[in-house]
């Protein structure tokens, strides 16, 4: 059955306030300083969280009180996809609005960049920050960036005027010796993962101290705002966790049901009601968009200091939907028509729809792949993403339209095993009747396998051989 | 590690609203007239709902905005457990405070009753409905009963004044030829199922039209609170649905994402939005305590047509926790305290709670085995549930202290194979740190097992043999 668009609309309907009222509001709570200039924009980005790990998202220990909420006065996604399943070309697609396999931050065999890479994003993307800082913005990024740790490829080389944070993966530059799994997984210790903190362009802390990182990010990010107040902002805010190695502060270690995964969560959760809070206490709140998602799915291989996908199938670096569905939150009061949106939406519709609230321009040269979701987010209309495709590494392993998803090839979680299948007739299917992929209705739908496959074929065509980033190293 | 007190009383802040604040409210909320009535109460009981299968616990799909809603402004529990996974000893443990097998109605070999069953629950046991009835209580069973059909166990035979449903499972009686299972997942017509509609003790329509009896049996509550509006009520309403076969109206028919089930499930959230209105309307709201939950977890063997446990093991029928955590809700503006309880609760605890509040009896003369949920529900202190045993009919499978659950006997899900397996180790999980248990932990908490064992065989020792009313039938 396709799904109904009176579903969503009902759904927008919960708070209460109708279209109306929200303008009415919006214009009521507005600073009058504040309501001349663009809003301010905030990308807060988890790293490994599963759509499942979320108070809201229906876990049943982890301690997430000012997401939830968030969840419930803003937009909760249920379906909100990233366009890949692991860190880099993850991140890539979020920052270029474009499949990571236009700019080369993608490869089937290094799936992400490492220490000893010598490649990077390339100079040649326009990053989002740079379409902001043309129109204007104050734009930083603080937390981990893995889209290149070499001078040409660092936040401030690609349109941020700040940066702050471990420049790739909290779990790379391993010193700890013997049983480095096992280390990842149990009773982490910092001095383990000999990390760069970075500032700007420069190294101030090896390793980095991991137990206070996520509240120095925090205390960056405010410190941000409140020097930036008076222009528009953007923040670009991925968080080190929950990647493992976990870490939390003293405040909150030892604090959580869940364990050190839940601690580690519920200091994000304070974090990201901080922002919140310095936003609310500078008279920002109304002028200022708030995202919250995740880069990919839980890592399983993790066990207990991994996350959960909830009901998904499968998790981190599989196209499998708990690898690349991600809980996802759109807030800001007034504005944001509260609601569950059920519609599909991707970390690469933020370039665009971000472009449209702030005036800044999408690059006309090149193929953007995301779409604006403002008729989502204001007006409760229906998404313009009709289509997904699900890429592992180079290689198209499945696409969705609308509730029907097709799998050319499946695979098992990221360092699970699990056997590389490419299957003659695809696995099919409908993911809103049946959101954990448990039931292959391919016999049943010839014609929608058709359809998808004609999708990608033609997603195909637009795709241009590009010089492969992550396989460039230090010989 | 132990979970701490502080975290679910953080929860319980998420309002904003102390409990100072809470207690203005109700008095100033209250109309004078009911405020010297004890409470009203009304449960409402699903069937085969799993723990993932509303909006408001991380489904995707299922549009549940008025218990969503619910969930938010009152108590959504995670951690709350039905005291059998299968239709007749869940019920039978709700009614009596009681675990199933200390009045009989727990059985290993016929699990539930059927239409040729004999047997009910026995004129010895002491309903909730009789001891409110005690206590000036007008009450009413709406719904699915089965805890015996023939007439000394009627509804009406034990406390409730008035009795509206199918007293059985909708999918009993069934007269639809070849296929039946393939009948029950994919297209039902509800001739297919010669169900009794009964009132009081007379039969009134058979076979029952299933594709209205969520509306109706609804229509029945609102004419029940109208019609007792200046008396305090209990209202016990065991919805039919989502049991297969699933039946929606028409206004309900085709319209979600999630297909049948989800549109039965719309309807249920409905029905249930509809008691509020009601009662909104009547001005009873801030005098009656809304308990929502389920009998026990999704029937995976229905396939689509059946729910999910979300991230929980298993389903129906089984001692995983799929089969017995079930998403439930207290709503009662102005008195319960909102937040997420991770605390345990059971629907054993019913009994004692509806009576602490009502002034009713507690029966002094028999063993009763739950406790009085209103520190949480009232006060934000710590559940008094500590312990929960796991039966599979006759037999503990499985026990639970704290975080730590031990494992006797593990079986796969009703009807879907799965060997019966006792293990001479009992297998442990931490269902803080592995809601879906997937982490065996016995080997690194062998005093934790001792001290499970020990409760189990304290436990066992209150047991006595008493005649087992599910086998008995029609010879």
């Amino acid at each position: 059955m396709e799904a109904k668009d009176f579903t969503r609309r009902e759904f927008l309907k919960i708070s209460g306030l109708g279209a109306a009222s929200l303008t009415f509001l919006g214009i009521l709570g507005c600073d009058s300083t504040k309501q001349r200039l663009a809003p301010n924009i905030i990308i807060i980005f988890c790293d490994d969280l599963g759509f499942g790990d979320l108070g809201a998202f229906g876990h049943p220990t982890i301690y997430t009180p000012n997401l939830d909420k968030m969840a419930v006065q803003g937009q909760r996604w249920n379906s909100f996809y990233v366009a890949a399943s692991v860190c880099t070309p993850s991140r890539a697609a979020l920052i270029t609005g474009r499949y990571p396999i236009r700019s080369g931050m993608c490869s089937d065999e290094r799936r992400v960049l490492f220490p000893d890479s010598t490649g990077g994003i390339p100079e040649t993307e326009v990053t989002l920050a740079q379409a902001l800082k043309k129109v204007g913005y104050a734009t930083a990024c603080i937390g981990k960036w893995h889209l290149g740790h070499l001078p040409p490829y660092l936040p401030t080389e690609h349109g941020f005027d700040y940066y702050y944070g471990i420049p790739y993966s909290n779990d790379m530059d391993y010193v700890g010796g013997a049983n480095a799994f096992e280390k990842l997984r149990y009773n982490p210790k910092t001095e383990y993962w000999n990390v760069p903190l970075m500032r700007n362009k420069e190294v101030i802390e090896r390793p980095a101290d991991q137990n206070t990182i996520t509240k120095r990010y925090t205390n960056q990010a405010v410190k941000f705002i409140k020097q930036n107040k008076n222009k528009p902002f953007f923040i670009y805010f991925p968080h080190s966790m929950v990647h493992t190695p976990l870490f939390a502060s003293d405040e909150f270690d030892g604090t959580s049901r869940r364990g050190l995964f839940g601690d580690v969560m519920a200091e994000v959760d304070w974090s990201v009601g901080t922002i919140i809070k310095t936003l609310e206490e500078e008279n920002l709140a109304d002028n200022t968009l708030v995202i919250f998602s995740s880069d990919n799915g839980p890592w399983l291989s993790m066990l207990q200091a991994g996350g959960s996908a909830g009901l998904l199938r499968m998790g981190k670096g599989t196209t499998w939907e708990g690898g690349m569905r991600e809980p996802t939150i759109f807030y800001w009061p007034g504005r944001i028509k509260p609601g569950k949106v059920m519609d599909m939406g991707s970390t690469l519709d933020l370039f665009p729809t971000v472009c449209a609230l702030t005036g800044a321009d999408v690059p006309g040269d090149r193929i953007m792949d995301g779409y604006d979701l403002s008729p989502v987010l204001f007006h409760g209309q229906t998404s313009p993403r009709k289509t997904m495709i699900y890429y592992r590494g180079e290689q198209v392993y499945a696409a969705r339209k609308g509730s029907f998803k097709a799998h050319y090839i499946t695979q098992g979680a990221y360092n699970m095993g699990g056997e590389r299948t490419e299957h003659e007739i695809p696995l099919l299917f409908n993911l809103d009747h049946d959101p954990s992929e448990k039931y292959n209705i391919a016999d049943q739908h010839p014609e929608v396998i058709k359809e998808i496959s004609q999708i990608v074929e033609e997603h195909k065509k637009t795709v241009k051989p590009v010089e492969d980033q992550l396989e460039k190293r230090n010989q």
